[in-house]
């Protein structure tokens, strides 16, 4: 039986996006809610997989069925495809079934030649419109039918606009279109060696040709990686031919995008812009500042109360905020897209909310529609309302948030200097899908022109970067990649602030603050937390950390660092000083000067955190980390010696003197150089010291210099050699605890010990830790409970996680390190070295040090829990690593039965979200079982 | 109940080694079979272990026990433990489980005291035995019991012997003894503040608390550390506690040292020392250099057909050689101790031989007594008997195998030099057990005093190291750190190379070639083989490697490194442009320079190997391997830049001098200067290239850098960023293997992956390798088999080790990189930083870089081979890393069903005897299960 590879809107499953690609599933859904769609058809994405397979050629049985549907179109519309007098025209848009806005290709128009234009010219009445239409075919179909470059277009449309004075292509004539064909004609000519296909199922097989190839062109390609769509979300892309509807046909016609809320707040009001005479490209595009949806109320009352109509009966049946396409023709509404609307967070959130209430979505439901991950937009810094400077000019807020950078003007450049690790701001006339690398570099986007629903918004949006679009007072001179707003000159580097919320821009950088949670926020996360059963703690070292994660729902602290406890600027020179000493007086001394100050830590972030857990971590880091490099210590005992034998000459000088003449040299000495430099030479003597300390000093930095410092004497290796280190670390931790009890404080203490590969190094400590606990207790006079864990990051934990589990009450794994260990990968190596080839070729999906590698590391730790488990059945297991808070990593922990994850403050909200999906994901029977 | 501790000779359970210990083992057997034993007790290892256990105090139950036991002896014996007229002496000795040879104490004639010592010059009627066996308790007791150093009894006695013209202790007279026990007397009060007990009983607690205390003194401790003897193997000391009998009684009394056969030959004769009117310390100390056994037929030839009787009983029981002591008291032959006799690898080889040949044992048998570890001693180089060159002394050929080494003479030395890299040879008067640790740090041993049983020769034996004893011609300064052998000065530093097979030594460093296999070690191999299932390959790179490993009995290569091929100096060079060089046509250029080379190595080593497969891993060690340090090239550039301006100021000479005297200046640059710096100056204009040149491999070398370099860029990492490299390499081997099948030669080529962590790693490479093949063999017109595979050395392969054997078919364990990336411990950093402390501390027992981490990483390798193989059931499955060869991990890769160890060629027969044992051992059910 032949394929079937096209399906009539009349016929196409709407609920079969993989077939039909999200826009034929949703006209194919229209068109069966009885909305108005001009007719049409889905040439499958299972066309386009056949089309590749079979070596670019169109699967036999494709074209018949497709001039079948075509015959079809032609019946309803009363219209012939190629009928000069009385020609159809077609549409030809791709549409695969994840959405990927402005990612593939559409041409309009389709059916127009030298012949057909005076049909649409006669039936149509207007000639003006039907050489606009042939003007635009021409460059739309060439630039990505024939692959000429769209700019030949552009630049010969602007010169002509240039020479007839106008302001918009609505101000050009009949004739100037007329002549503008020509040119394109010319233009074509003149790069393709051939004119444009004047038989329609020529241009049509083109049409559908450049769709599916722009499938696995380098922009859709370069998206589909960025976002991390596999071939399981969408493979292929469906071609969708409907025929043409005119907004640019005559005054009481218009072309308007629209979502059915604002999806930029989440309000529940209609919001959109519409551009009279256009067709719909020129929105997208972002070419004139369209109009707002409102004003169509009053511009077009009949034709809007039709589209609030359409907006109610799509979201009760999508029960889902869509982004809608429409055109008005002659006063008459067509539909030509829905899809579920992307929002930024906090519409996002809201909408939850909303929607929840009016009883069109459950509360399971308004949680599982909400992307984790874009919460961080909510974490974002705003700018700081006490900030009363006034910008320098004002724009459309497109997408929100604050941020500040140096300004560049192209997107290749915004890659090159994000990656030399420069903040940058992308401002541009106008963005393209062909910049959206240059989003991904930079802090945030600016263009002059362009509204809400304009490329750079959209794409801002989706992936939650702030912009300011269509700000007006914006002149770019692209020759001098410089630019001006009003009086003040903008040049590559100039730093900029953006607010993205409030569509602002300053000049330099611009105070922020932390963010508060909206009330919406506060209530999904409350809703999710009662469906979690993983706790979500967080990673914090300092109270100020502590705090912060506490208002963001964290149960407790699931990774204390200690290290920074050492790095303060009053400790370090001690603990540097204790690196350096021998004896064990010596040692013991400054060990005991570090004892208060670390219990004073310890207790600010144990008060912070009354009530909840905090887990502490003992020293991680390789010793040498605390001490200045190799090269800093020889450049400084380099400067010692000369300024030693600078101070040798000027001390030789009297001596010199006095040989030449006595009397002179006696009294330069007394006077001149003894007393001048008295203090120098007294320094002298002190460097002379100095010198030595400082050679000690490079001796024990060379000592400690390690081959493979990831994999080298830190965590409780340190431990073990320098016992008393730990030592201090858990007197410290338990003096403050048992202090704190006495004074009727709530302190949950567990103390955790890095980088375990064996259960006598657990031993070891645990020893040490009871023989302290015993002494310290009874000094205070207080029972000091605490619980003993282990961090899992080293492969060997995995693999004895049953005998480890005979001393340790928890496991926290430490996924940064497990990951390294797992790959054999040192992170900062593979990532300036191979993994980005690796993502690019596809080795790696991702890269696993910020998507948890879950057939590799996930498997380590399915095996550790299980072992662990079974020595210990109630043993505790968390992760702590950074994927603590990276939602895919939340869900897995869910399905290998962790109890908690820890993350750092500004991703808990994240994580609470994930898990309250995980859970409800589970509940449902739709969670992704660990591989 | 109480417990027993002690346990007469005549009732303990000569089987129950870890009650007994082996000596106390071996005398209850001897007893029980009827050979003349002095009777007397053991005191249990329990009673050692309750010791320790009691806080160092004996358990009450013990002396009671032994109090009984004495009366038992005191009545065989018709004399009474501190009895004046009629006293019976007895010996305390040491004994565990294991054989710790001269590790642990012994105290002779104990029960003497200034009454006794009459009695027993009474009934003997021999005062001078009486008086010196007085002096013997007094020394040895004390210097064990009560912790004075021996060196005070040693130089008290020496200088009795000079004083007298003494020779030997013989030599001295009743008188000299008396007064020699008397300043014995005033040693001790000197050092221990109180006389030596005279209470019997109080002399028997001390000797046996000392016995007890040795096994957990620093030697012995140190000794199990070294020999890995763990406590399942031997835990505690017992005290064997037994009537004197007296070797030192008149000329008709003899002490002697014996194994039933040759234990450095294996050759079934009678073989030992004897020493008249000694006691047994003075033959294993080595103080008198002894008479061969074979002379005691002629001086007391009843005692020596007893002895023959003796040695045939108990090899008949024991079913293995014996090493025993016996004691003859005025022509009566008492028996001291047998144990299994510890031999040279040669010996033990020819007596499995032997002992199988006369029905002794089964085939079986023979194989399981062997050690395989020892039989490296079998490849141990020997003195090239083409070298002509005399000697400069002979000693006794005292443990086999050939050495050269600087001189040192003490132990601590040797170790300091050893581990500076350095090859030591130890040369002392003698040896005691304190210098074992200089033992392990030498290459070879040298004394001047002591025969084959003395400790230097039974510890160089055990330990497999060449050592040459009693050469008397060596006289030693040991207060100038010297020696002279003959007119011969030896210093330390000086070079020597001894042949303890043969017993001589020579000046300089000699000559050696390769051990050839005997006839019996041959045979014992090809029974090992006929039990076997695990296939034994070996690593080898080079045709000479190959063909070696061919005749030690390799069955094919099982790791083929190819990074030599680009090491060699005509490739190197070419190499190193490659990797500095950018352009795609200039890397083709030089690549095709490389193939040829390349071709001609494979097609040497698939030669050697015909009919054996070959396992070629691609490249593996990161590009910046070979290239120069960046210090290297620092140093080179900033010498070029010193040598540039060296040159421009003699360039600029003859200016210099033109301004001062214009003919001056023309006539020099003419002549003197231009014409003898021409050469430097042409020099000169290259060198400006080449410090451009240098500049870029600095810059080269220096982007190269890693963090971590053995997380690093490498392997098949490589293999993916610069594919041109693997591809040159695949075309170079599968060119030679089709070149070679044209001429009928057979080969089996694999092809193994290095560093694989993902499955499309894999994927990338096989489609490589396919492309290639076609190309190749359609060229040659030939099929070429090859198989595909992977080394599994990241972690990550173990967890998609199903995966990737949906391509591999065979997995290769690399072992080396696994054990690093399992404990994430850099092996360079490990070993020279917390590994040592770590062993010491018993955190890990053994280096696993040595021994196989059974218990993690071999868990990781189970896990491997069970996911692997439920992909592809007939996964070959082997292991390439050093532990290929480690006789317990060839044990573990046979309990998981592995097809094949790989090992360096001279490791081959250790890995065939170790298969064949593994064998034997599962088919009886003794073979340790992976845990």
């Amino acid at each position: 039986m032949a394929t079937r590879y096209v399906f009539l809107f009349s016929e196409g499953d709407g609920k079969n996006k993989q077939l039909l690609g999200g826009k034929g599933a949703g006209l194919c859904t229209m068109t069966q809610l009885g909305l108005p769609v001009p007719p049409g058809f889905v040439i499958s994405t299972e066309a386009c997989l056949d089309y590749f397979e079979q070596g670019e050629q169109f699967p036999p049985e494709l074209m018949p069925q497709v001039r079948a549907a075509i015959a079809s179109v032609e019946k309803a519309q009363g219209r012939g495809f190629g009928d000069p007098p009385n020609p159809l025209l077609l549409s030809v848009r791709s549409g695969s079934a994840v959405s990927m806005p402005g990612m593939m290709d559409t041409i309009l128009n389709l059916g127009l030649n030298d012949d057909t234009v005076s049909g649409l010219a006669a039936r149509s009445g207007d000639e003006r419109f039907a050489w606009d239409s042939y003007r635009r075919f021409i460059s739309l179909f060439s630039s990505i039918a024939l692959g000429i470059d769209g700019d030949h277009f552009h630049r010969a449309l602007e010169t002509l606009k240039r020479d007839r004075k106008a302001r918009f292509d609505t101000d050009l004539s009949t004739e100037d279109l007329r002549n503008l064909v020509n040119i394109y004609k010319l233009i074509v000519r003149g790069n393709f060696g051939k004119p444009v296909p004047s038989d329609p199922y020529e241009q049509l097989a083109l049409a559908v040709r450049a769709v599916f190839a722009s499938w696995n062109g380098k922009r859709c390609v370069d998206y589909r990686r960025e976002f991390k769509i596999t071939s399981e979300m969408a493979n292929g892309t469906a071609a969708n031919v409907q025929a043409m509807v005119f907004g640019n046909l005559g005054p009481r016609s218009a072309t308007g995008v629209a979502f059915t809320r604002d999806p930029g707040t989440g309000e529940n009001a209609f919001f959109g812009d519409y551009l009279t005479r256009a067709q719909g490209e020129d929105i997208v595009a972002g070419i004139r500042t369209p109009k707002p949806i409102s004003e169509l109320r009053t511009e077009m009352p009949e034709v809007f109360q039709e589209l609030l109509g359409v907006r109610e009966k799509l979201e009760k049946y999508f029960h889902e905020v869509q982004d809608i396409e429409f055109t008005v023709e002659e006063g008459r509404l067509y539909m030509l897209q829905t899809r579920n609307a992307k929002m930024n967070a906090a519409a996002a959130v809201k909408t939850s909310v909303d929607l929840m209430r009016d009883g069109v979505l459950s509360k399971e439901d308004a949680i599982l529609r909400l992307n984790p991950s874009q919460l961080s937009q909510l974490m974002y810094r705003q700018i700081d309302p006490r900030f009363k400077i006034v910008p320098i000019a004002a724009g459309i807020g497109a997408s929100p948030g604050a941020a500040s950078g140096s300004v560049v003007f192209d997107a290749d450049e915004a890659e090159r200097q994000s990656r030399a690790g420069r903040k940058v701001i992308l401002l541009r006339e106008q963005t393209k899908p062909e910049d959206v690398h240059g989003f991904f570099a930079a802090q945030g986007i600016l263009t002059a022109v362009g509204g809400k629903t304009s490329h750079a918004a959209v794409v801002a949006r989706s992936i939650g970067k702030p912009c300011v679009s269509g700000c007006g007072d914006i002149r770019i001179n692209h020759l001098e990649k410089s630019a001006s707003i009003g009086e003040h000159k903008i040049e590559e580097g100039t730093v900029l602030t953006i607010d993205g919320t409030a569509g602002r821009v300053w000049l330099g950088e611009v105070p922020t603050r932390e963010p508060d949670m909206s009330e919406e926020l506060n209530m999904v996360l409350r809703w999710s937390d009662g469906f979690r059963t993983l706790a979500v703690m967080t990673n914090a070292d300092t109270p100020a950390d502590a705090l912060r994660a506490r208002k963001f729902g964290a149960q407790g602290i699931g990774l204390c660092r200690t290290e920074r406890m050492f790095n303060a600027a009053d400790r370090l020179p001690v603990f540097q000083e204790l690196i350096l000493a021998e004896g064990k007086e010596e040692r013991q001394r400054l060990l005991e000067r570090l004892v208060p100050l670390q219990k004073q830590d310890f207790k600010a972030i144990f008060r912070a955190m009354e009530g909840l857990p905090v887990t502490v971590r003992l020293l991680d880091p390789p010793l040498h980390e605390f001490l200045p490099s190799e090269d800093e210590v020889e450049r400084d005992i380099e400067n010692l010696k000369r300024f030693q034998s600078a101070l040798e000459n000027i001390n030789q000088l009297p001596d010199i003197l006095k040989a030449v003449d006595p009397h002179l040299g006696s009294v330069i000495t007394m006077d001149t150089v003894m007393v001048k430099n008295l203090e120098k030479l007294q320094r002298f003597g002190l460097d002379k010291k100095a010198a030595q300390r400082k050679a000690e000093v490079l001796r024990k930095v060379r000592a400690m210099k390690e081959v493979n410092p990831m994999l080298g004497h830190r965590g409780v290796r340190l431990g073990i050699t320098y016992p008393d280190i730990y030592e201090m670390q858990v007197e410290a931790i338990l003096e403050a605890a048992g202090e704190l009890i006495k004074e009727r404080v709530d302190v949950h203490v567990e103390i955790m010990v890095p980088q375990v590969c064996t259960g006598q190094e657990l031993k070891y400590v645990q020893g040490m830790i009871k023989r302290i606990e015993k002494r310290v207790s009874e000094r205070l006079e207080v029972a000091i409970p605490y619980k003993f864990g282990t961090m899992i990051e080293v492969v060997r934990a995995c693999m004895r996680a049953g005998r480890l589990a005979e001393m340790a009450e928890f496991f926290s794994f430490g996924t940064n390190d497990l990951t390294q260990a797992t790959f054999s990968f040192s992170r900062e190596d593979a990532e300036n070295k191979f993994l980005p080839l690796y993502n690019e070729r596809r080795i790696l999906q991702d890269n696993p040090f910020e998507i948890l590698d879950v057939k590799g590391v996930g498997r380590l730790m399915m095996i550790t829990v299980e072992w662990g488990r079974k020595t210990r059945p109630d043993l505790k297991v968390g992760i702590c690593g950074e994927h603590g808070g990276e939602p895919a990593a939340v869900e897995f922990c869910h399905s290998i039965n962790l109890d908690y994850v820890s993350c750092s403050p500004y991703r808990v909200p994240i994580a609470r979200l994930a898990a309250g999906q995980a859970a409800i994901k589970a509940k449902r029977g739709i969670l992704n079982p660990p591989k």
